[in-house]
């Protein structure tokens, strides 16, 4: 494993460090819902953290560890929303300053939010360019501090609290799947449960056209998802796994499973009907790999990450829609 | 004081009777809220219970208290639908079974639910028939055991279990808003406060056209609403206050407060894009008075609970979809 992961006990530290800024999310659970499935199905419901996802939990910790100079001269990350908000938040909360670089495609509610808290936004396009060069040069021009959604010791430890949290209120867990872009919350997610539920199996949930995780763990090496695709799953539309948290999914996960959009469209609804939840897509490709059948849930206790919730009412209508079944 | 009310002893009882049984709900907050409101907005989220209303925690209750020959006997209660799932629910953990008196234009899906738990509806039309009446007829003929929404000391001491909670949960509250159609909740709620948190000023709000219980309290006795009249709030258009909480609510409430059906679908609208939460319409009656302004809340912590969540998608979208404004 990476010599700079988190380990267990870096996570429970950021677990007493955030104490106080994120909220203990709810663990939610359906009898109905478990009735039919045959199982229990959680859902750690980080759409009601704030700023509406489990981001802030990594970059609010990844601020905490930077000394006064280095906040003042301000953060620059990569995002396609959520951690946008989570570190646009972070960087209000803690005298810092923030210029995040996203997609121009990327939902124009999470640009407007992320600006609302304060941060600049600089736009790039995804099929032509690439993030990680356009934070490169706003890094050696400006001086600011890079503050990745994944790829970072202080990011990577404050994401495993989303896990931590779970095992303490679900302590016997058959399988958790968790839904991976970049890979973050997935590796950190796998480190706790590595160390404090071993004999819970650790999934990457990831968009059927985006399931670069899942084919990288079976080559051994990481493999890019071909370019020109989309997918409703905004938050995680990620090219290829991340650098630095592939080798800890490659050592510690026991899969990948996948959903299509159709799926994810399924769960979005069945979210609201049975959880009374609003979730964004790409907070439920792992809901959705369980009820497409991914993962046996039969007689086990299968948990997911409910990731976020931000998404506009009249965007999730065209998604999650009954009119809109294919 | 009616002398056979719950008191706060009976409730703390309840509370632990209960345990196991019914979920202790989360109280949501939103710092991007508050900022704009001025003042502290808590959301007591109800929608999360088991069958997605409050409603279980009195008719659960209930059958504890009865005997094994009398839940034999079987129960009967009118609902307008989230009292019907409550009472199915625990009548089929405790080995009984429910009749359930329900007006004709009730909820359909919470019809379907209601059956789908095993009980048996019986409709009759708001209109022209008395629910009271039908209630009647049903114990007279069957011997069933009458376990109504409101007025009983076992369900209203249920009910106060989510004062209880909030309480514990947020010992500071300036006022709390109840949703009010029998009006058990809201005397609940009280009980709870008039003992637990003095200071607590405790509102019944209704929607506008169905404010029997406001304008009684001005009037120191009960007040029929006209007849024919509808709202969107389903689970809250009652013809007049309950006989048995009202005496408690003219003794302890700080007063009525309404809104109209435009107000509670912009309710719903902010309770999904901010909380990340589906409200159904009567559930969201206390939000929705204070975002027009009947009860201040800057400078102050103000909570309310969120009834239920017991909606469809396509009637959610019908009630808060932004082409929806009127």
């Amino acid at each position: 494993m990476n010599e700079n992961s988190a380990t267990f006990d870096e996570i429970q530290s950021a677990q007493t460090a955030l104490s106080g800024v994120t909220a203990r999310t709810p663990v939610l659970e359906n009898a109905e819902v478990n009735a039919r499935l045959g199982g229990r199905l959680l859902l750690k419901a980080e759409s009601f953290q704030r700023t509406g996802a489990f981001k802030i939990r990594g970059a609010y910790h990844r601020l905490q560890s930077l000394t006064a100079e280095e906040r003042a001269r301000g953060v620059v990350s990569y995002s396609s929303g959520n951690h946008a908000l989570g570190l646009a938040q972070a960087a209000g909360m803690l005298g810092s300053s923030a210029v995040l670089v996203m997609p121009s495609d990327a939902s124009p509610a999470k640009m407007n939010a992320t600006r609302a808290l304060g941060a600049r936004i600089v736009t790039f396009d995804r099929d032509t360019e690439n993030s990680a060069d356009v934070v490169a040069r706003i890094t050696s021009q400006s001086g600011r501090i890079e503050v990745p959604p994944s790829g970072n010791k202080h990011v990577l430890a404050g994401a495993g609290t989303v896990a931590l949290e779970l095992l303490e209120d679900s302590p016997a867990l058959d399988a958790m799947l968790v839904p991976c872009g970049g890979g973050g919350l997935t590796a950190a997610s796998a480190i706790v449960m590595a160390e404090g539920s071993p004999q819970t199996r650790v999934f990457a949930a990831e968009p059927a056209l985006f399931d670069d995780t899942r084919r990288s763990l079976e080559a051994g090496k990481r493999i890019a998802n071909p370019t020109g695709q989309r997918t409703v799953c905004d938050a995680i539309m990620t090219p290829i796994p991340n650098a630095f948290t592939f080798p800890i999914n490659l050592e510690l996960l026991a899969g990948g499973v996948t959903a299509s959009d159709a799926d994810v469209r399924a769960a979005m609804r069945f979210a609201f009907e049975y959880f009374k939840i609003v979730a964004e897509p790409g907070a439920v490709v792992g809901l959705a790999a369980i009820l497409n059948g991914q993962v046996e849930i039969k007689n086990k206790t299968v948990a997911t990450v409910i990731t976020g919730g931000n998404i506009e009412l009249s965007r999730f209508m065209a998604l999650a829609g009954a009119d809109n079944d294919t």
